[in-house]
């Protein structure tokens, strides 16, 4: 492994400065823990927003990516034009989506009823090298500064922010906490910003090599809020389930392209068919009874660079899409 | 009322200072008034542009709210894809719509004919503390800099621009007036710019209790300029009116969002139905004969974010816009 | 002539540190020659990518303009929704296109089979005064840095790098050549991008006053690359041949503006009607056999301020888009 040229959690730190500078204006809460760690709330006590989350989505990039809200997108079907909608670019999308963004450090702490559970996701996964997905990418991060966001409605425990910032090599105070509950506006931008991410894990998944990848590029529609944590995560995964779009440029040969291109889309997977939050009730809740291949984008095209041909396949499903949405009139 | 967090002038300062600074690679013209203030002309006597007017929009909007133009709107019928759109999202839509970039302050000077009057719209009106709606949405601003958008293709006289200054109890000097022509590219970027802020009023208008909006987004097709006044404005007005869409994120009860969804619409008002040049030609061009509620999205979607559900109503129509918009062929 | 408000050159020299401090995470090469001239590599030995390409895009309009990658253009036909295009605005089209986009300065060095040729475009152009477009345009550059885009897939030799420093009247040091492939990802963004530009190219072609063109705006989807060049270059033309969108903005008669919009589109030429890379055969490969009024997009609309009328005309082709862009299933 060569010593990193780009440093994702230095590449992040003056976009969490900027955050944290426009906290009032963006409506998200500061706060300064005892032991120096700073915890930016994204919707628990504050209202967020939208552009906070589209913030903090290029923040959990790693500063490598670019996430825009857009309007007017044609989903068809009973929602016609959805209004909103968020699309991602990146400089580099294996390193920004599955470097940084994507949500592989599982944290706990204390048990039973009152444990407190969360994946963290960006740049601060990349100091710990704990996930063999860095031994993977050949990468790791050194950094005096980390941040990290967690899809969290609540605080997480002192001795957690300890043992984050002990994994990543750093004092307290030099460590971030973004905590963005499903939820709220803030989560739910930062969660479908996930399109592009999820469609490279599950590529990886089915053992398509990583560094074959050269770019890509994803859109989805934002999908309405809902106060229930099920239904939120339902929606905020249907939008990318049931809608969302992902192109992939890839190295390589013909049949690897068009094989990714068939088995990546959701409804290659044994367990498309209804919202996600029916899905989940099926397996009682069981997150990990899912077929891991379903988490991936409706529709995908991924170009063969070698050929210059491209492979399409699955689709976008309007109907299920507004059957989870929760849309009247 | 609690001191504020945010100051609307000063967080527009650095971008009209940027405007300042790019005036001569966005064709602005730039004059200082003897008496110290700024006055940019965005479209009198020199070309300005539509770049120019998305940043006016976006100092109008108080430094809270991002304007992009955007290609490629479906809007179907007689003119399908229509080439230009706006995009507004804010990090706050109550303030940055109602508090700054409402066209809330009546300014006028003289007499009969030569009178000058015009409306002022920005983060200066953030200072005057003089509108009835700075107390309900508990804020005024405090800054020794202001900046006010005249839409307006005449220089305002002198004593108005010291009244100005002197009602937001600034020097003169610390002033910047931008004045944009309804006529002119960047007026018009500027005006359709206002899709989410004319549902924020109406919704207003309506009784709506402005902080249970948390959120908000709006598009809208960009009309081609006309140089007849009434023909331009009227343009303006119906790209909103006849294809603006408006996205609202809500608090409160499902019934309040739904009434507040089917009431918002344009085509709800007594009004509707003709192009708005017609309408204000046949009140004989007296602007306070139209039905306040005319002035709104073509179609709108609240999300009441306790509930989830998402309620829709109004609809985009093609016919009208075309025969707005003065398309051959 | 007047002495220049505007530096094409100082206003991307910025834009051209950016692009070299980002480097890394761009996937970008960077070498310094001998004589200090700095060379980037966008896509030889390099990765490059979609973002790189969209920067070197606004470093080639001078820093005047805006690119955007844009999800989701609904182009119809086999391909439907096209997943990824781009977008182009400009605070001013005639210098950001025709006086620092246009790709108007033919280098070449050798002979023979050897030989390196190259057609020059960006900032640079409007140093050297060669060109006759820049009497036209009533503008010259006056700046100690440059930077030249080069469509190439190798390094210019020295000689030629120190005869373009010559030309613009600088030293080596201070120049900044920017290398981006006709095959690669940053390649195909940057070519795209000149949407606009060749609209604007025509328009001075058909004998239009470029002094009467006011503002503009372009899109056009983003085709896959071709390791092939003709079929790379074939894709790249056909994505404004066939599915560009140009709207312009001119005074002028009404004559003027609807004989523009009729004249404008690439479907008035009479080499319309099959995938670039098949006319650039039929012609044996001389390009200069080809009309010139080929170079188009699909679709225009001409909007006539002094009127406020719009004149539209063209068509986008989805079927020869879906022949050029080599899409299976």
């Amino acid at each position: 492994m060569t010593e990193p040229t780009i440093s994702l959690n230095a590449l992040a730190a003056p976009l969490v400065d900027a955050l944290v500078a426009d906290a009032a204006r963006l409506r998200l809460g500061l706060e300064r823990l005892d032991n120096g760690c700073l915890v930016v709330d994204g919707g628990i006590d504050v209202p967020g927003g939208l552009e906070a989350g589209r913030r903090i989505a290029q923040i959990c990039l790693g500063g490598l990516g670019r996430v825009s809200l857009r309007g007017g997108l044609a989903v068809g079907g009973p929602l016609g034009d959805w209004p909103l909608g968020v699309e991602v670019s990146t400089t580099d999308p294996v390193l920004a989506c599955l470097g940084s963004q994507y949500a592989g450090w599982g944290l706990s702490h204390g048990e039973g009823k009152g444990a407190f559970q969360a994946l963290g996701s960006g740049p601060a996964r990349a100091l710990t090298g704990k996930e063999p997905l860095f031994a993977e990418l050949g990468y790791r991060d050194h950094c005096e500064r980390a941040v990290l966001v967690l899809e969290v409605d609540r605080r997480p425990p002192a001795p957690l922010v300890e043992k984050i910032a002990r994994d990543c090599g750093i004092a307290p105070d030099g460590l971030t906490l973004i905590l963005t509950p499903t939820r709220s506006l803030a989560g739910t931008v930062q969660i479908v910003a996930r399109v592009l991410e999820v469609a490279l894990h599950k590529a990886h998944t089915l053992g398509f090599d990583l560094h074959a990848i050269r770019d890509g590029f994803g859109s989805a529609p934002l999908p309405p809020p809902a106060p229930d944590f099920v239904t939120a995560m339902g929606r905020t995964n249907d939008a990318i389930l049931f809608a969302g779009q992902v192109q992939l440029f890839v190295t390589g040969s013909d049949a690897a392209a068009q094989d990714l291109a068939e088995r990546l889309p959701s409804g290659a997977s044994r367990d498309y068919g209804r919202p996600f939050a029916e899905v989940f009730k099926a397996y009682n809740y069981d997150f990990f009874q899912i077929d891991p291949l379903l988490f991936s984008p409706a529709r995908i095209r991924v170009t063969a660079l070698d050929s210059g041909r491209t492979f399409s396949a699955g689709r976008i499903d309007a109907a299920l899409l507004a059957a989870s949405f929760g849309c009247a009139a």
